[in-house]
């Protein structure tokens, strides 16, 4: 419930959305907030969160929701129903608030709290197919490096993992790993991360959004 | 007057330029405001504006200014002749303040409103050949949609927009539309939008920037 | 010390990294940030940041600082070492304070200003061959202009620029060039830019990041 980012009794809104990071859809969101809710920090948490893919995007903010204290409001734009008739829910879990569209986009999030999730407005219920952890990419960020939906902690040491094509060992960080070396990493926020040491896992290996991963556990011994 | 964003007797400071998503000019121009302005939230409405296009900008401009409310400033920076000697100018329609270059960026906002708008420092005027609306793209969002100059209000039902050799008729959201459909919509500015249902419309139809759009009205009965 | 951004007393956070303008980093800082120092204004100054190249981004920095007043925190963090075990560096020039990784981020600033810089937990020195001014392209704006590392006070009038097989003269503004015409002058930061007047610099003269640059001074009379 202690998150990183303590909150000292403030609140504080954050943006997770598929909005782009140009365009007049966040402004025009932030100016909301503004004026309604004034004088609390907004922050643009992601703004190029999966594009219409809730599914992808609710592994994505499980996985940062966590390091964000109880208080929090994670306003969630993530649909690819633009314009059509889709119910808003609020979502309380860990203390933490989510409001956004009624989609899964906030199902994993509220699955990973001990304690069970308040719904608001239901009408939208994560399918049973939908696992605790996404063997795909969910995320490819600046620097070229594909982002899984797998939790770190979920994989045995040794875990080798493939994409593409191509396998991967873990490393505990870049610079553990040689020149140009492709491999995987527990990110700072918990996922197994595919990265190439000074260079880009994305053009150097084929990995864009939705790519499936296959896990390979260490052999018994 | 009082738009969509209530002010609660509270400035803000909205920024409508073209400086680009990243890059330094935003940042020091907040730098600025956060110093002489201390307090008063700045707001990045569009950071890609129609780059050195002050025309189409301004029939943007003035389709997302009037959600804003009385004592809001608009700071607008769409400027082909950059660093040149170029008059700034303040303007006041509607309660609502622009402040830039005089070169024609303001002047749609504007004549859109009823009572006659006070100018500061004019040495521009708009062309008599600027229309009210404007028959082009004005801008392609993130997601591909292709924007266009013409408010919907101004367009009969039954109209059929023309652009890059296809013709788009009217849906009233996404959700109408098959997937994969082409069509126009009104969008939440209030202009007429041409989009793909679950596609994008930029890449489906080759649209871009400043496409030439023609307006077939529907046949009279 | 008194930079065009002048503080009345209000501290500012600067955020100058190479994060991306989207993504989840920035907006995980910022939060801590709005934590931790709730109430300071944090500026993004810069989201893209010569990736990974922190000797580019040093010329770029020092340009970029002396227009903030004493007491402006300017946060830095481009590094190809990611998640190495690089010790962070605080480091006080000007009236200024710069932290992030003690790769040399801030050794260009430091060194311009007369006062000794103060700099704390050091393991890192600019190595000697690190030059007052960087004969190279550290930057290409959303405009397609090609800053380099060069400060135009350095540069005897008449200098012709090189870069790219092409030479470059100077202009004092934009429109002091014809359309088309590709020049250098002096930008808002002091730098020298090459740019063409209603074009692309980096499209029509093949320039990117990193291109070297040859300073032709004027002949002797």
């Amino acid at each position: 419930m202690e998150g990183r980012f303590r909150s000292h009794n403030r609140a504080m809104i954050v943006l997770f959305t598929d909005f782009g990071p140009a365009g007049p859809y966040s402004g025009q969101m932030k100016a909301v907030l503004h004026k309604d809710a004034p004088g609390v920090p907004v922050i643009d948490l992601m703004s190029d969160a999966p594009a219409c893919d809730p599914m992808a995007a609710a592994y994505l903010l499980a996985a940062l929701a966590p390091a964000f204290d109880a208080g929090t409001v994670f306003l969630g734009v993530v649909d690819p129903g633009v314009g059509g008739v889709r119910a808003p829910v609020m979502v309380e879990a860990g203390g933490r608030w989510f409001v956004g569209p009624d989609n899964g986009l906030f199902a994993i999030a509220a699955r990973r709290e001990e304690e069970e999730a308040k719904w608001w407005e239901i009408t939208w219920r994560p399918g049973s197919d939908w696992p605790d952890d996404l063997a795909r990419v969910i995320y490819v960020d600046h620097f070229g490096n594909a982002v899984t939906g797998l939790r770190a902690e979920t994989l045995a040491p040794g875990t080798v993992l493939e994409a593409a094509g191509a396998r991967f060992g873990q490393r505990r960080t870049f610079s553990d790993a040689a020149d140009g070396e492709a491999f995987w990493y527990e990110n700072a926020d918990g996922l197994a991360e595919i990265a190439v040491n000074r260079g880009r896992a994305d053009a150097a290996l084929g990995l864009a959004l939705g790519a499936a991963i296959e896990v390979h556990a260490p052999p018994a011994r």
